[in-house]
C-alpha cells in the first residue's frame, strides 16, 4: 500500500474530475471532501468513491456544473433542488445560504433533494462550527439497515453530524445510525476482510461475517431498538421535508446509473458563545476504564490522524491509487 | 398493585398540585404529563415524580405560577427563562410560541433555561406532530452517564424526541442517549429489582446489577461510542444555546432543594405533508426475525398500552398510590 503526499492525491483527484468535465472550483470541492475522508482514516468515504462519481458524470446522472436551485419556502426554510449536482457542491452552496440567513433569523434550515452523495458529514460540520455556527446535518441513503427485529433492509444508514463551536475550535461528531456505514462494509469486501459478528444479515436474513454477503443483505441499526428509532425518525423527517424518496425507493449513492433521489436536511444556528472547552478537557482528563487507553472526544482521533497524514502522507490501497492515476490521465509509472 | 381509573388518577394528581399552590391550568398540565407516562407504561416518568415536584414547590425551587419569560433573540430563535416554572407549563408555552412563529418562518427554535424537569418528551412530540408540525426536542439532565471508556458519570441522560406528522397520525420516537433513563434505575431500585448487566457502573466505576448502587454510579451510553458521541453533542448544543449548566454542574431534576439549571432545546417546523403512512405500514408488515413477534414502529407499543389503560385502568405501585392520596388530601380508605 503506497503512502502518497496529500497534496498530490488532492491534485490527482481534482484533475480526474476536471477531465470528466467538472469546473475547477467544483472539482476542488469534491476532491477536498474525498481527501478529507482519507486524511481522517475513513477510506470508505474517500478516493474509493471517485471512480463511481466520474462514472455517474459520464452516465449523465451527475451534473458537475450544477450547484442547486434555491427557493426560500419561508424566511428561514430553504428548499434546494440539487439539479443532479455533485454532493459537496450543492451542500456547500446550501450551507453558505443558511449561514448568511441564520445570522438574521437565529436558525435556518434547508431540505435538499436531487443532489448526489454529500459524503462524510463531518467535513461540513467542521467548516460551519469553525465559523461560530452550530450545525445539524442529516442525510438518507439506500435502504441498507434492517428495522430492529426484522430480517431485511428498509431504512437508510441515515447519518447525523453535529458541529458546535467552542473557544478551542469546533466539536464535531458524525455517525451513521447503522452499526457501520455500507462504505465500511464495501471497504471490508474490497480488502477481502471479514466483518465482525452482529454487524449484518445476509440476503436471507441470517447473521453473516462475510462482507460480500452483507453487501446484499442488511446492516444492523446501532444500539438495537434505540438506533432503529433514530434512523427511522431521520428517514421520515428528511424524506418528508425534502420530498425525497423513502426506504427501498432510494437509489443513486451506490450505483452508476440511477438519479440520486435521497434527501439531506441541514440546520444552522449562530453560536453558542458559551465556554465549553473546559468541560471537554475535564472529559479528556478522566481515568479510563479497563481496556481503554484514554477517554476520547468524538472527532479528535480523526483530527489527529489528519495532522499526521498531512505531514507523513496518506496510505492508499494499490488499486484505488492505480485507478486514481488512470482517471487523472497519468500512467502508474508517472 | 391497585388498578385505578385514569380520570381518577388525573384528578388526584391535579388536586395534589393545586393544594400545593399550582393554578388549576398549570396543575392540569403537570398532571396530564405524569399520567401520560403512566398510561404509556413508563412509570419512571409518572406519578412517582409527583411528591418531588410538590416538595420542590414547597421548598421554593419550583414556582407553580410561572410559565416562562420569552425573548425573541432573532426572528426564529426564542430564548426562554423558565422562571423556575413547572417543566410542562414552561415547555407548552414555548411550543405554542414556536408553532405560531414557524408558520411564518418555516422553522423556529427555543432554548429554555431555569425550568423544571419537562418529563417524558414523547408527550410534547405527539401534541406537535398531531398539529402537522415536525418537532425535535432535546433536554439535558444531571451527569448520570459515563463517557465511553470512562469510569464515572459526566454527561446527562440527554434524551431526544422526534415527532413527524403522517396522514395516519403522528410518528413519535423518544429515547434517552443512555442505555436506560435514571428514572428506570430508580424504578428498579424502588421495586428492589436487579438491573441487567452492562447498564451501569457503581460509584467505584465497576459494573453492577444492583439498582441502588447504580443510583450513585454511572449509566452506560446506548450503542457504546456512538451513543456517547450523540449524548455529548446534545450536552454541548443544549447547554451552549440555553446557557444552562453543563456536566456535573447540573442539578434539580432528582432532588428537592436545588434550582433546576439544566437546559432544553425545541425545534419546530411545519409539515411535512408528504405521504409517509404506507412506508410505516410496509415496516409493520415485515417478517420478524427469530425471537421477535412483530416488527414494531417506535411509540406504537406505548400508544396501544395507553388505549388499553384508558379503558381498563392504570396499575400503580401501592406506595405511589398511597402517596398520591395523601398529597391530594385524601385518606387511603377514600
Amino acid at each position: 500500500m503506497p503512502t502518497i503526499d496529500s497534496r498530490r492525491l488532492s491534485a490527482l483527484a481534482q484533475s480526474a474530475l476536471q477531465l470528466a468535465g467538472a469546473p475547477e472550483e467544483h472539482a476542488a470541492l469534491q476532491a477536498d471532501l474525498l481527501l478529507e475522508a482519507e486524511l481522517r482514516g475513513v477510506p470508505s468515504h474517500g478516493l474509493l468513491r471517485l471512480s463511481r462519481i466520474i462514472a455517474r458524470i459520464r452516465n449523465g446522472v451527475a451534473d458537475p456544473h450544477a450547484s442547486g436551485e434555491h427557493v426560500w419556502a419561508s424566511d428561514a426554510f430553504l428548499s434546494v433542488d440539487g439539479q443532479r449536482g455533485l454532493g459537496p457542491v450543492v451542500a456547500i452552496a446550501t450551507i453558505e445560504a443558511l449561514v448568511d440567513r441564520a445570522k438574521q433569523t437565529g436558525i435556518a434550515a434547508a431540505a435538499i433533494t436531487n443532489s448526489n452523495h454529500i459524503g462524510m458529514l463531518a467535513w461540513y460540520a467542521e467548516q460551519v462550527a469553525s465559523r461560530d455556527f452550530s450545525i445539524i446535518v442529516l442525510s438518507t441513503s439506500e435502504a441498507l439497515v434492517h428495522p430492529w427485529g426484522a430480517r431485511t433492509a428498509m431504512i437508510g444508514t441515515n447519518p447525523i453530524a453535529i458541529g458546535v463551536p467552542t473557544e478551542d475550535g469546533p466539536f464535531v461528531m458524525d455517525t451513521a445510525t447503522s452499526v457501520v456505514s455500507m462504505g465500511e462494509i464495501h471497504d471490508h469486501a474490497h480488502r477481502k476482510a471479514a466483518i465482525p459478528e452482529l454487524w449484518a444479515l445476509d440476503q436471507n436474513g441470517n447473521p453473516t461475517t462475510d462482507a460480500e454477503a452483507a453487501k446484499n443483505g442488511a446492516i444492523a441499526p446501532f444500539g438495537q431498538a434505540k438506533g432503529y428509532a433514530l434512523g427511522l425518525a431521520f428517514e421520515l423527517l428528511v424524506s418528508g421535508l425534502a420530498a425525497s424518496a423513502i426506504g427501498r425507493d432510494v437509489h443513486g449513492t451506490l450505483d452508476d446509473t440511477s438519479v440520486c433521489n435521497k434527501g439531506d436536511l441541514i440546520i444552522v444556528m449562530p453560536g453558542p458563545r458559551r465556554e465549553l472547552a473546559s468541560y471537554l478537557q475535564a472529559i479528556r482528563d478522566m481515568e479510563p476504564a479497563d481496556g481503554f487507553e484514554a477517554v476520547l472526544i468524538p472527532g479528535e482521533r480523526g483530527r489527529a490522524c489528519r495532522d499526521q497524514r498531512m505531514k507523513d502522507g496518506v496510505p492508499v490501497v494499490d488499486d484505488v491509487y492505480e485507478c486514481l492515476l488512470r482517471l487523472a490521465g497519468q500512467s502508474a509509472a508517472a
